[in-house]
């Protein structure tokens, strides 16, 4: 492997890191704050470690390969999360690193988990910080750093590969730059529409920004310690829209955008994710219907909820865990399906849930007439036997992963709702579970090692599970 | 589809099961018990419905091919539950009739769910048929009838395919009622000494034929409140080490009666199931030690209970819902692995998680080194693509059903916790759950639709899902 590579590139990351931690500073300047000082003295650590990192590694040659893809954007991710954690911890405002390591990898990769126990304490500039991890990690820290550095080449497009989730990773034009150039242009505008559309409906500008950003991202941290339940209905209207739309593939907003409308309605992902979110918010509205003042009252949580939890952003609008048993069945079951490929949200992907019921079915079928030849097709086109391969191990490693997170949470003594459902919205990068870490409580209780499993859990979740897979592989290391 | 001979073949199944019926009407005449008549009774309704169908379904051919073995299967195991079902209700010793349908689909499948909130109230010839359920449906009630019934032809091997547990059923000799034979020796030759060992101990006749017939069967029914707690440690063990050697490949016994020893060294699948065992007995022990009197205590009770939930019996020493939620957490997977292919327990099976596994390994593998030529290899033999598919898949439709049988028992109330252990405690044919369906409490309080829902559950993980998924598809009775 190109070892020396991979290490020049994480450092040109974090020295990106560091110009992007000037921003909250400036924030923490506006209010007044500390913790400004930390939040720049973070910056210094990134650019200084980063800035050694990029000189003395001197690569023989700038080759990179898939293996190089995976291992730079893993290592990235936990270099991203350890500097990014230090103005937390150096403020003193999250006393511990391991709990400070766990609310920034939480914002890197759009969880929303949190162990803050009063978010309304804590300083304007780092809650800027927090939320703003959730929009550059909802794209990928790596396409966001290619979208603005020029010099980036066409080899980048394994690093585009490797960070954005899905499937498949359609390239949408030749460059890799360019790609990640138009996917963001598409989310800084959806971003700033937000924006104005909740600052019409009252939300303070600093409000307003978080809530946009958390929204973006699919990340959920917000600065209420109820997260949107204090809001009027119309902003969470607003919210629960973008959540939604945040949740569909870039890559339909880049097809409307070209005005390429015929290809755009033949997304199947898109009716599919449409078709299971407005059954999922009828069934829940019909279920909780008795809990409710109005009819509008149900429909609307059920919608913000729904919305929340399938694109896995996790803002919530009421405590969910009092609902009955059958909606919150159907929310764990999102909480696993996740959104659409090419999103920002997590979880298995649209795409991944309905390739892997089509392949049941598949096999169903031809049980059922064994000469028949069925092929499963997905946007129109048929499958090939490769990608729905990749798809069921896939699931495998999925559940083994599952099971394994689950296993080292059981040694921490909560009760098997919490474990589990903590190992799903960690995994899928949802934030809130059930019970003790529902959406009324957070993640502060459970001990270092959980809090180090589930750290870890949240980045093999958002990055797919190969990469960081990879990067801790010993032979990865090895020479040959 | 042949459907006059799937009807023809029931009709004789129900003729074998009013033999069967005679068994336990001894019993109850022994006891002098009222219950005698009802038994009598449902024997003769089921040779008169059998012997009608027996006698007016003319078939044009006896050819049976896999489609017919699977219907066949699955109507048989439907039409033995419903009818196996009346003496309870007729006597009102359990007085709903779905309750009776679903304490006798838990009985033929093996399960030892029970809806008795007082076992021991119960009649003796009741208890014994009961328990005698488990013993047949333990070895597979068509393999039963094919063992006695002279004239099975070879064709019977679809059958035989059909209703063994497992991937692959190996054909120990060349026709299919001579395997169903020697293996209903080997069955009958085990009970027998189980039978022996556990009078040597002391326990009373009744009592020791109702266990061995509960242990041989995997199933898990006693006579007793409080399961095999009461018993002495010595009985406990007997129990353990059945359990255990009811869970293991039956063609591994044929082969040591063979005097391969060899061939019979080289299952691999046994040594991945000691394996799994003899770790989870030593991680449970550990975690419960502090919670025991004694080191012998805790490696009894542990041993115990990983037997039981391993090999889907369902006895219990203790309650093991006041466990740490590590020991819950190891005993949850094992309900989900269950015991060997081609055994009397239930579950996905050792050998198919073994894949599984060795499947996920191989991706992540080839993942590391793309260039590498990866085969899963299993039982010394290179496992070809079709099967390890068929692993992938059947894994997939597994989960798929889980998913469906967990979301019906949601519409009843009751907690995350009691509604996923039951779904896995009855799918995986095991019996008791967790906490309000726990070892000691029962599945009395769940609504008729959720039990006809456990019940399908139950037969489904018996039948591997594909019988009965063929036999309520409509395009299986069209006409072409």
């Amino acid at each position: 492997m190109n070892r020396k590579m991979v290490f020049k590139t994480v450092g040109t990351m974090l020295m990106a890191e560091a110009a992007l931690l000037l921003l909250p500073t400036a924030v923490a300047l506006i209010y007044r704050e500390k913790c400004a000082l930390y939040l720049a003295l973070a910056a210094v650590v990134a650019l200084v470690g980063g800035g050694a990192l990029n000189r003395f590694c001197k690569p023989d040659s700038d080759l990179i390969y898939a293996r190089e893809g995976f291992v730079t954007v893993a290592l990235t991710w936990l270099a991203w999360s350890a500097v990014g954690a230090l103005p937390f911890f150096l403020a003193r405002e999250i006393p511990s690193y391991v709990d400070a390591f766990f609310e920034t990898v939480s914002g890197f990769t759009t969880t929303g988990a949190s162990i803050l126990t009063n978010v309304e304490a804590m300083s304007q500039g780092l809650l800027f910080w927090r939320s703003f991890t959730h929009w550059v990690g909802g794209m990928g820290i790596l396409v966001f750093v290619m979208a603005l550095v020029p010099g980036s080449n066409d080899r980048s497009m394994h690093i585009l590969r490797a960070e954005m989730p899905g499937p498949v990773v359609g390239k949408l034009l030749p460059r890799a730059r360019d790609t990640a150039s138009i996917l963001y242009k598409i989310y800084v505008g959806m971003t700033l529409v937000e924006i104005i559309l909740l600052l019409v409906g009252g939300m303070p500008l600093f409000e307003s920004v978080v809530h946009a950003f958390g929204t973006a991202g699919t990340g959920g941290f917000g600065v209420k310690a109820d997260s949107i339940a204090g809001y009027s209905p119309y902003l969470q209207w607003v919210i629960t829209v973008f959540m939604f739309l945040f949740g569909v593939n870039f890559n339909l907003y880049y097809l409307l955008l070209a005005r390429r409308f015929k290809a755009a309605a033949q997304s199947s992902e898109f009716w599919y994710y449409l078709g299971i979110v407005l059954v999922s918010v009828a069934l829940i509205a019909a279920n909780i219907l008795p809990l409710c003042k109005t009819f509008e009252e149900a429909v609307r949580l059920s919608a913000f909820q729904v919305s929340s939890i399938m694109t896995t952003t996790g803002y919530a609008t009421t405590d969910f865990n009092l609902w009955p048993e059958f909606s919150k069945g159907i929310l764990l079951l999102l909480m696993m399906i996740g959104a659409c490929a090419g999103s920002t949200g997590g979880g298995l992907k649209v795409s991944r849930a309905v390739m892997l019921v089509k392949t049941v079915g598949r096999e169903i079928r031809h049980l059922l007439h064994p000469r028949s030849v069925n092929a499963v097709k997905f946007e129109g086109k048929t499958v090939d036997k490769a990608t729905l391969k990749g798809v069921s191990s896939y699931f495998a490693i999925y559940m083994v992963c599952t099971v394994a997170v689950y296993m080292l949470l059981t040694l921490d003594g909560f009760d098997l709702e919490t474990n589990l459902s903590a190992t799903f919205a960690c995994f899928n990068n949802i934030g809130p579970g059930l019970a003790a870490v529902g959406p009324t409580a957070n993640y502060f209780a459970y001990n270092p090692l959980s809090k180090i499993v589930l750290s870890l859990a949240m980045l093999l979740g958002r990055l797919e599970i190969f990469p960081l897979l990879l990067t801790l592989s010993p032979s990865t290391w090895m020479k040959r």
